[in-house]
């Protein structure tokens, strides 16, 4: 795809050709499919999955093994294991999807104009979207029961080092597909490993309507730039809590304490801390202490040190960093605009946050702060599918087209205009 | 941008950089606006128009001079002349869209949750538009309108024979924001005619967030393929009316006739018109003669030739032609199956629209057709901006993601979530 790699082979090619034509097929027969239909396929795939236990357990065994021998570290490990509690987890998300409402068909907005005609609109599947993730198979049912009940046909890309146990729960929601009268060319799991596939997924412009990437900012970024397919992504999440002068103290710690320390790894936890400075000598040496207590690891503005004993001073860097750690980068600000100006500047538009009793700046913070969540006070690890009632999520994306923000089923989803007349001609 | 063009140079790429980052830091200007200031700087510059009519018809003669002389022909000219009636015609269109609603800042699903949050979602600029258009010079105006009351930032680049028409409405533009207070770099003109300029613009994704592109299909597929934007846009309208075996004649002949003979160059006049086997004895002759009484050239599949006489059969390539002009392919369907079947394989999702008293067919196909606009019993005519009640429209969008059929304001929007908590943490 460029000019560094070399070219694709052609079998690969016309494999991908076929697979992305039986994919834009069976999206129409999903996107038909009725929503009892739909819930059978869910439902009875959550039920292979559980029977098949023991097949899955050896199919993932294989692949634990196949990763050990390559010398992957615990943690990869541990993402690419599902056990038996997995299988039952994953077998339990299918049943939630299965409970969540049908987006598809819903109809809004239908109002008469004054031509006599009525417009309005209603809710349709994208068509086929290409999801490309990395170790955890559990992504492979999630990410298909999201899609089939959106009436999308998907294409699945698991990690390489996952293929065995993909391929196994590849066929329960086939087994769920088959029990509910559906084509099993609507969950299509590549069963190549060859990393040129993806290539080739992603610039299938005719076959794939979008591309979700889940994974590592390596993968996502790898995939934005060369995909010519519309991608559904985040790349960064750094995250702010802006503690502004009217707050109160109470929440503000709980929030900032939440914020960072609930878990560290997750793209909706605080990275930066912003402290007004008619604030800072009341909050700072408490929350300083608080998260030193919890093991975080400071670094602060100048000002901020002042208040806050052997902190180490942030680098520039630092108003960069999305540590995914337990580290803190903590800045004092002379206002409200100074902190929108901060995020504005180093945020990656994921979800900010503010602390304050002050209707008018929780206002002008909420209006101006261009993220895709943003809060007053209340922990940013709110950002997330469940947590704002969507049942669950595909991903987050940071973009501004399309879909913004923790996406459910409603952002695999478009709308068309619907028009009823009864004869009714332009004038 | 290809490897077959020459490198842009140093000095427009520079220039370009600088046009961008003046057109982000004003898209967060624009973005605070009050709806107010908005609509005061759309009043201002409408009354500009009409104030500098003199300069603008100047401006206009010296585009046309230039284009004559280029040997440009009639239709061409006609696209570029304003006239006195296109001044005001621009002016009472920014009128227009200043009484349209503001959609930013609008709060919907504002609900709590069972962790005591609030959640909902933020309408929000999308940030700064890049359009690209040719010869009508009206665009300037109209596109600059809805970006403003949007809260977007945009660059404009019309085609390079109305280059003098175009930095005059923009210095009327200009006017209008400095009643208001704004920055001229709102809305920014391109004042080089240098066609790297266009491959710059809509590779700057640091700077714009969305392409529309507002031309012909060359620049649409031009721009499409080299962008690395968003781009909002629709190829073609290879628009259908199926008449149904329970169509109540007189309603098929009124919709047909208006769908294809109302205007012929617009994209949503109907193309190919699908006869279903019942109702074609008792349609088709009918039909036939008001198309041809109207000077439609008729093509029609082999068994359609049986009830016109000395029509021409259609070829494949008819199928999928988006005449713009007086020819219409017809073609007869044993059911609402293979209408259905008809528009997906030929169709450019567009606007397609049945003719049925059939409460079921009627339903299949609204559900089922995969369009943009998809009607019953109504002119594909009706596919348009006004007639939907949107006020304004910056382009038609037959993509799926983000917007799609007639954009107007909400278009070129986003949607954030936002959470309102009282020290709420996620537990």
């Amino acid at each position: 795809m460029t000019d560094s790699r070399p070219p694709v082979s052609q079998d690969l090619s016309s494999h991908m050709e076929s697979l992305g034509l039986a994919a834009r097929l069976a999206s129409r027969e999903i996107a038909r499919a009725t929503s009892a239909q739909k819930n059978q396929a869910l439902l009875a795939a959550a039920q292979s999955l559980e029977h098949n236990k023991e097949n899955l357990l050896q199919a993932n065994t294989q692949d634990i093994q196949h990763a050990q021998t390559a010398g992957q570290d615990a943690a990869f490990i541990d993402r690419l294991s599902l056990g038996e509690k997995g299988i039952l987890s994953m077998a339990e998300g299918l049943r939630q999807v299965a409970a969540l409402q049908d987006p598809i068909g819903g109809i809004t907005d239908l109002n008469y104009r004054p031509s006599g005609i009525q417009v309005g609109r209603m809710r349709v599947p994208l068509g086929v979207i290409g999801i490309i993730y990395e170790s955890r198979p559990n992504v492979t049912a999630d990410a298909a029961a999201l899609c089939l009940k959106s009436g999308n046909a998907c294409i699945l890309r698991g990690g390489s080092e996952a293929l065995h146990s993909n391929q196994a729960i590849a066929a329960c929601m086939h087994e769920g597909l088959k029990a509910a009268g559906l084509s099993a060319n609507i969950v299509q799991v590549l069963d190549t490993t060859d990393r040129e596939a993806v290539d080739l997924l992603i610039t299938m412009k005719e076959y794939v309507d979008v591309i979700v990437p889940r994974g590592g900012k390596g993968l996502i970024e790898r995939i934005s730039k060369h995909a010519c397919i519309p991608v559904i992504k985040h790349l960064d999440g750094v995250c702010h809590v802006f503690v502004d002068e009217s707050a109160e103290i109470s929440k503000a710690i709980a929030i900032s304490i939440n914020a960072k320390t609930q878990r560290y790894g997750t793209c909706n936890t605080m990275e930066t801390l912003l402290v007004h400075a008619a604030i800072a000598p009341r909050f700072l040496p408490s929350i300083a202490s608080l998260m030193r207590e919890k093991g975080v690891e400071l670094r602060g503005c100048s000002e901020s040190r002042r208040y806050v004993a052997e902190m180490n001073e942030a680098t520039e860097a630092d108003w960069y960093a999305e540590y995914l750690a337990p580290i803190l980068a903590i800045k004092i600000v002379p206002d409200v605009d100074a902190a929108i100006d901060h995020i504005t500047q180093y945020g990656s538009q994921h979800t900010d946050a503010i602390v304050t009793e002050h209707h008018g700046n929780a206002m002008r913070f909420l209006h101006e702060v261009d993220s895709s969540s943003v809060m007053i006070n209340a922990s940013t690890r709110f950002a997330d599918g469940f947590e704002y009632g969507l049942g669950a999520e595909i991903g987050i994306s940071t973009d501004k087209i399309h879909a913004r923000g923790p996406v459910g089923l409603e952002g695999l989803t478009s709308q068309k205009y619907i028009v009823f007349g009864d004869g009714h001609v332009r004038s």
